[in-house]
């Protein structure tokens, strides 16, 4: 069995905790182990509860099936989804850490173009603990990075950033492309290493996909809800990208940073596209009003906490996207519930009580 | 001497010109001669009329000094800086093609990652045929290139893209920083290779550098003005800035797309950061005002072409930017002179008749 390597240091070991939503292949956390080891891991079983989950020895590992959601969440946890990996956000809830990572079972290591492993995680903090510069375009990409800074007329008053909220990270191998493009292009693969970070834009919208996403939890947390997905719910594999929209809103109303780019890690296997178009195909129709309404909300000023935004997003919600659908009204309560479970969860009470438990491993 | 490689195509050969600021390195043209050769130079000499510039044999070359500016446009010569560079958009003005490619003298053929030289002319023009899509943030970078595609919560609807206007290219080894940077880090080098391009998103200005740039000269040409700058003027090397500004807040009114990212060129040698600095000081100044002014210019649904927003854009600056300074004033006047000779040199009479007269060498 493989060990940590003596060279990997672990930063934020005690800041942060990987989420991951059911792992049904057993080479993912062997692959892992040198950069997940020292971390706590947290894992929402998206299925069955009756089915056991294997985790090799070794890792510091809580594990929540359904059960574990209803006996935490009570009536609240409505607003968790049921078989589907949209329930990671579960796991988001009950973390204690300021830091999350979150990645899918079907991804592992990458290399970068030299051949040598990527440190997604690594990547990752360093995204998060540098600042994001939202209001202006800098051409050579992240000021922060070594070797880098800010190129002539950038406005210097601009060149402080502001807290970097998420980092979104990219996909070797397999794209995360939709079921259409998918059924038309069963063949590429992304091939291309692109060095580079960069801030997405104030005001501007992105396809946040939650296979390979770190995002600082105090800062941005309540905003993380991957709404109603999966068993149900009328639509699938719009978990991520809703978080993305309504978080990006948050962001940008708080001034607060989303990064997009490094760390790639390599995706080993395309979902079926059958059954992704039948579960994306109200999502692809219906995200033609669900972008204009994104890109045209304004918050209120008096909203100064992401639960504030994020329950005012949900009001209007449910004015204006509940004529596209009923679904929309049913999703805007569970975005009220989801507040309320944050809260119930994360209030200053409950951080000083006892830990919310989990099957613990090892 | 060196012969256009057999391999090298020429795409849009009849359709671009290369516009070059002065050219004083005898390398400069040597060194490109395999991927310029086929297209037409437009030289724009910017300092004493009297002083030669040698070109080699072979080209296919028009030279422009400050007496040819003055015969050509007369009184409206007063637009058109003197010994400065920002004199390159007069090449611009008297250019009867549809694609401009501009770059610096001090700029030569860089090289990718597996050590091949990089023909910059083709990737620029790769951009500009290929659409844009500032609406919406694709995190695989540009859709259009080949083996990416768009990723999976993109809008369909906006998949078309728009029409790109501008490509903006980079350098490696000496980064485009400014006075300040340069003296705080003289040794820094841009050793890092990119392999991307992506569309700025509407609603968002970054600092357009005129070193290594293309667009398209029918879509966004009258926008492309390098404002006053050098002899008798209180600033300097904001000539581009100027220009990307002006320019990118019209191609988010018209729809039109900027891109950046590749090509790469090498920049061979850092400008003396302390006459820099005297040419900078004012409009490092000046920018923590026009950046916000550019951020708020709304332009009026009726302005339909470039040249209808550049003049209303040059009221507004008089109104917005002179109580930053009088020279706001005089540019803003400027403005309109530069259009007026714009359509003086490319109104549909004048396109009929004989093309401008400059030194035609060879």
């Amino acid at each position: 069995m493989a060990q940590p390597s003596s060279h990997v240091t672990a930063p934020l070991k005690d800041e942060l905790d990987i989420v991951i939503p059911t792992i049904r292949n057993l080479d993912f956390l062997e692959q892992w182990r040198p950069f997940f080891q020292p971390y706590h891991l947290i894992i929402v079983q998206d299925g069955d509860p009756s089915k056991n989950i294997l985790v090799p020895d070794g890792f510091d590992c809580e594990l929540y099936n359904r059960n574990d959601v209803n006996r935490v969440l009570g009536p609240k946890s409505s607003c968790i989804s049921f078989k589907d990996s949209a329930c990671r956000c579960f796991g988001f809830l009950v973390s204690k850490k300021k830091y999350i990572f979150t990645i899918d079972d079907d991804c592992f290591v990458g290399k970068d173009p030299s051949g040598k492993e990527i440190n997604a995680l690594a990547q990752h903090i360093q995204n998060l603990l540098t600042p994001s510069t939202p209001f202006f375009f800098n051409t050579l990409y992240d000021p922060f990075r070594e070797g880098v800074d800010f190129v002539r007329g950038y406005p210097f008053s601009l060149r402080g950033g502001v807290p970097t909220a998420i980092s979104h990270g990219l996909w070797l191998n397999i794209p995360d492309y939709d079921a259409p493009t998918q059924l038309v292009k069963p063949l590429e693969r992304n091939t291309r290493y692109v060095d580079a970070v960069l801030t997405i834009p104030k005001g501007t919208l992105f396809p946040m996909c939650g296979m390979n996403l770190a995002f600082d939890r105090e800062l941005i947390g309540p905003a993380m809800y991957f709404g109603l997905m999966g068993d149900g719910q009328p639509i699938g594999r719009y978990d991520d990208m809703w978080a993305g929209w309504c978080a990006k809103v948050i962001c940008d109303h708080l001034s607060l940073g989303v990064k997009t780019g490094l760390p790639y890690i390599w995706h080993s296997k395309a979902s079926n596209p059958f059954v992704n178009l039948k579960k994306e195909y109200k999502g692809i129709y219906w995200q033609e009003d669900i972008i204009p309404f994104f890109q045209s909300v304004v918050l209120p000023k008096d909203c100064t906490t992401v639960q504030q935004c994020y329950l005012e997003l949900s009001k209007l919600v449910k004015e204006k996207l509940s004529p596209v659908d009923p679904y929309f009204n049913k999703l805007g309560d569970a975005m009220v519930t989801w507040i309320e479970a944050w809260d119930l969860l994360n209030s200053p009470a409950q951080e000083a009580a006892a830990p919310v438990d989990g099957v613990k491993k090892n």
